[in-house]
């Protein structure tokens, strides 16, 4: 059987997501005539494949989650959204008046974003961007994108990196999940098989259609594993909101 | 990276989907609290992966396509329901008093078709079950189950089992999907690629969380190609209605 190819799985995604909610593009069709529902395929290094509809990436505020209101409203002076996707909050912040920069690594979501009138974007990695000249007040990781931090090897390397983009006082606003709250034994003994080899995440790949990401780390972690990552980064954890259990809101700023 | 273990993904999948749409059983959680959806995952032998939400295998009557109503339409006598997964037609064939069979190789499925109320089940192949006793007088395969014709030398052997089954006069319903109404890249080089084998449809496994199915081939041919395949096999092509493009019914009849 073919290997999927390494390709643009969140721009292609996100294409068809948005074709399907505006009608702007082909829409992807099964038979050439019937809907076909975008959905987002995500493997685990153990096996495990979970799909869900993608529409949610383009959602507009009414449609969001209570905790990502709670965290734009976090948000101060000039925002790096990363991961911005197909900038669905880069895009609310960007009508606020704030001054906002959606970060990606997929081309294809940029350019979604662009086409829905974000201003200023940025398709490069978080690694390449840090020799940049820009500075920043917040860092902004929603959707799950605390799982960006990755792991213990990871996350200080990232958190360097947010360093050097950081104006005095910086904070980092990151939407992670707790993934202890489940007594499911397909989740418990794969937690149990990562720390036994001293991973805290685990590793995973997106695909959709005939492409498929590089295997990445990603991370799900509780509040107290985040604070222990950030030890010695010179990051600090300021407050935890878990009103929406098992998502999170957690709040970490630079210490001078 | 782990293979995944071949098991029971369709049982897994309708257990799951029924939990889900019902509210008996344990429903699949994200992080232990928030609903996950149940998304099938089909995945072709070139790489193409696919997803779709799984809730249609349980739909009921008013949420059915019109050709599956069509389809109940040309049923009589005793109906063997092929691949009849949760009993969804199954089900409602039995509601109207027709002797019908559902015949599933999950047992999952058939577990859960059960508790639905289907009285008459078997959990076994057709090949197998082409030595019981049994005799019908309307094969049913909805849901796309015209796929399990398979291709060329499959389905030769499937129709010499529904023989063996059939009662003077049967005949087959089967609702099939013309794959050659499409343009995208995607899809046509994909048929080139099997024409050039020799091949009719090509191979496709389907995957739910830890599990898949084995490989296997299943068949999406036009009404012209399925026209050839029943040639030698006593089987005759009665009609085509195909009002629903690219979906479409196919009735056969054994020829005395």
């Amino acid at each position: 059987m073919d290997q999927p190819a390494v390709g643009d799985v969140i721009g292609e995604m996100m294409r068809d997501a948005y074709a399907v909610r505006t009608g702007i593009g082909p829409r992807p069709l099964a038979g050439g005539r019937v809907p076909r529902p975008v959905i987002e395929i995500i493997e685990r290094d153990d096996g495990l494949i979970n799909g869900a509809p993608a529409d949610h990436y383009l959602g507009e505020p009414a449609e969001w989650q209570p905790h990502d209101h709670r965290a734009l409203r976090l948000c101060r002076g000039h925002v790096l959204d990363l991961g911005c996707g197909a900038g669905r909050t880069a895009l609310e912040l960007q009508r606020r008046g704030q001054a906002v920069t959606g970060l990606d690594t997929s081309p294809g979501a940029i350019e979604i974003a662009r086409r829905r009138g974000l201003r200023d974007t940025v398709v490069t990695t978080i690694d390449e961007y840090a020799r940049a000249t820009a500075r920043y007040d917040t860092f902004l990781l929603l959707g799950n994108n605390l799982g960006l931090f990755g792991g213990a090897e990871r996350a200080p390397v990232l958190l360097a990196a947010l360093a050097s983009l950081a104006n005095p006082g910086a904070r980092i606003i990151a939407q992670g999940t707790d993934p202890y709250g489940t007594t499911d034994p397909v989740h418990v003994s794969y937690h149990e098989r990562n720390r036994s080899r001293g991973r805290l995440g685990g590793q995973l790949r997106l695909r959709y259609r005939l492409l498929a990401t590089e295997w990445f780390d990603y991370l799900q972690c509780s509040p107290a594993e985040l604070e222990t990552l950030l030890k010695g980064t010179g990051w600090q954890l300021k407050s935890i909101d878990d009103a929406d259990r098992p998502y999170y809101l957690a709040v970490m700023e630079l210490t001078p």
